[in-house]
């Protein structure tokens, strides 16, 4: 049986990135379940030869680390398509407007301006590594996102884009999440107002051939070492104290692992010993939101001819958030919008005509009839792949953080947790994976030099 | 390999009972991974003798089935002892009362019965075979339980009482809990105050030989159809549309498949193809609860010698509800506390020796000094059991109900849901476990028979 320092399960950006981090000092093992790397970020490569992100795509301002990754990785960024006027489609109307609050009457906007800045301020106050020690947690953790918004917003259309904001950020609808989660999560990527904003914001940038094309350069770097079609069955401890993986096709030793896989997803594995209570029980607490990711490609992008960027806002949906996602300097223009929390749910049932339908009908509704007549269609519905089972990210529910939170990052014995989920800077972000996979590759190398100088 | 009509997952109450009423008809196996049956139901012999149930042991009015169950095997019951007075221990000092409501200060008191009053009549207007179909679900499934307690209660100890009951019924805080979750889980029950009552209500009756004896005789009964020590790792669908089972050690093709084991259990089987993306988040979005159950066995019951009838209600815990769990016709009085929720939590992480020290000295404020000194002490923490990990059921966080539970009891194709978590009524019990159980037999018998009719 192969014998090594480090085992990594999942080829995520996470698991790549920790390999990468780990590999000059020790000998290490990127298990992976699919047949290619990159996890929850995913190239589709259309009729003509546009490369499109069917997954993860964006980065901006303070995600440090990813346009580091970008540059070291001989990488380019553009920036998103933001020129000219968004939408607020509402009613049957569609209203323009420039930048993240639509043009909405005076008395709405006030009011979803104020609840904004009530948020943001509660936001700023939390210590992203320490949500639960705030000393408002335990009440923030009481409730659900959506009674903080019925609360704090008095016009009916101050709710709806509220929850619109929720749903795009988060993938999920404003009852699923607990009121500290989304809190946390908002200041975990600075602000709110960040992670809304496509310029200046976090859906700034792209990058050229796609964030799976990173994940692709960072494997190659890699080499050997990341081993496809093997997904871990089982994690057990030896009597020497070493682990021993058992994975699809063979096993392996190992001095420590790092599990980079998303939470539903480790909780899959079997571990002997078993995993302590808090560890599984948090684990049973962290469902994924719910996302479809639908691109349509036309001959051109022909919004743009009427001043209009592909951005729109759409209460009644079912793509509720729409983007211009044509590659630069490319002819085709590309429409992508999302499906998400509830519709997602709705439309992972769905046959996959009638969801195709069902969202150029809306995009027609969005962008005239051209719309409706695409070259080519294509989405991803990332709760029914198996080795995800849900997009954007986890999320924790009310009491979760409080009542495990606490120990989210910390170790199980020579398991060390990584991936966007255990990450307290940019959490459900590329950015967060690595942050994660700094934080685990550290644990582990801290472990390993401690323990090779006691060999000495 | 072996070929059978049907096979259970889960040799609980629930894949037991589904078994027996279809093995006169079709060929049955059970698959169970302990090397026991029973599942949640679990005796605990002490040195003496004594047999207490460690797991889920009462029976009560409007549980029809598993009294006709008892009566069936020839087992019996006999009444939990219910004499006496309870304790309340607030705030170091301890107040008697009888029946479910303490005798506490009249505004508090007025409080707590009117919020109680407030949630019965919600719940009495469900149905709860179709929770969210109720028109006001969407609004009660977008907050906790904890919101709703802290609009309904004005008092501070109305609300700590409140919450106690609710970690008794729930073993979970009012936080983890969407309130259309608590109402349904009432009403599936009957009430709030049949799940709160000893006499008249959930903990009224004992059975002779414990719960886990009657899964014994049911699997006596069974013969040979039982496998224990067989956990299931994979369910794929054969070319021919029947279902190939691998368990450990073996594989078995089936034409129909009933699943008893928990959700989160369930989650961690493999399923080619996979299962729907509806069906997987759904058991993401089902956590179980967290619970200890703890005993205390005294040479005799002193504490009735002061009519106490060894129930108690202490917001400050560690145990926040008691009982005199004493077998009838045994000497030896045995002292049973539940922790539950964040205790559990907490607790679970705490070496034995020093739980069971902070057990006993909560039993020695109760009772006095002789209950610091017990001849034996036994617990069981339900969320460290790897074939469990939680009780005593999963529960519904917010938006769960709404977005997934219209499809909690639907089929996917050959595979049929049961165990308590898919009842209506009494989800969470034993009795809801045997309505699964007859529920997803029914299905399975109609499929075979139409299948059967069209062979011929």
């Amino acid at each position: 049986m192969e014998e090594i320092d480090v085992a990594v399960l999942g080829a995520g950006i996470s698991g790549l990135q920790a390999a990468r981090l780990l590999r000059d000092r020790f000998s290490v093992r990127i298990l992976e379940a699919r047949d290619r790397v990159g996890g929850r970020l995913l190239n589709h490569t259309f009729a003509n030869g546009d490369t499109v992100d069917i997954g993860g795509q964006w980065i901006g301002p303070g995600q440090d680390r990813m346009y580091r990754l970008v540059e070291e990785l001989g990488a380019a960024t553009w920036p998103l398509y933001d020129r000219g006027d968004n939408l607020l489609v509402l009613d049957g109307r569609s209203r323009r407007y420039r930048g993240t609050i639509p043009r909405i009457n005076p008395l709405a906007l006030a009011d979803l301006g104020l609840a904004m800045h009530r948020f943001e301020k509660m936001a700023r106050g939390l210590d992203p590594a320490r949500p639960w020690a705030h000393r408002r947690a335990a009440a923030w953790d009481a409730v659900t996102l959506r009674s903080w918004i019925d609360s704090n917003c008095r016009t009916r259309l101050a709710r709806q884009l509220f929850a619109i904001a929720v749903g795009a950020v988060f993938a999920a609808e404003p009852d699923d999440l607990s009121l500290l989660h989304a809190l946390f999560y908002a200041r975990s990527g600075d602000s709110l107002e960040r992670l809304l904003a496509v310029t200046g914001g976090a859906q700034q940038d792209r990058i050229h051939g796609g964030t799976a094309g990173l994940c692709e350069r960072m494997a190659a770097q890699l080499g050997d070492c990341v081993q496809l079609g093997s997904p871990a069955k089982k994690v057990k401890a030896t009597a020497d104290g070493r682990l021993r993986v058992d994975y699809r096709g063979g096993a392996l030793l190992c001095e420590r692992l790092i599990v980079a896989i998303p939470p539903n997803q480790a909780l899959r594995i079997q571990f002997e010993p078993e995993l302590p209570a808090w560890r599984d029980q948090l684990m049973q607490r962290m469902p994924a939101g719910s996302c479809i990711k639908c691109i349509a490609r036309y001959e051109r992008p022909f919004w743009r001819d009427e001043q209009l960027s592909g951005q729109v806002t759409s209460p009644a949906g079912p793509v509720r958030v729409s983007f211009d996602n044509s590659e630069r300097g490319r002819e085709s223009g590309l429409l992508m919008g999302f499906l998400e929390g509830d519709v997602a749910r709705h439309y992972s049932g769905v046959a996959p005509d009638e969801r195709r339908q069902a969202v150029l009908d809306c995009f027609a509704r969005f962008f005239g009839e051209r719309a409706r007549h695409p070259l080519e269609y294509v989405d991803k519905d990332w709760s029914s792949d198996p080795w995800t089972r849900g997009c954007y990210a986890a999320f924790l529910g009310p009491g979760t953080w409080t009542s495990y939170g606490e120990r989210l990052r910390e170790p199980n014995g020579r398991i060390h947790w990584a991936g966007t989920e255990s990450a307290s800077q940019w959490y459900g972000y590329m950015e967060g994976a690595l942050e994660s996979a700094e934080r685990a590759a550290r644990e582990v190398q801290q472990q390993l030099e401690r323990a090779g100088a006691l060999h000495v």
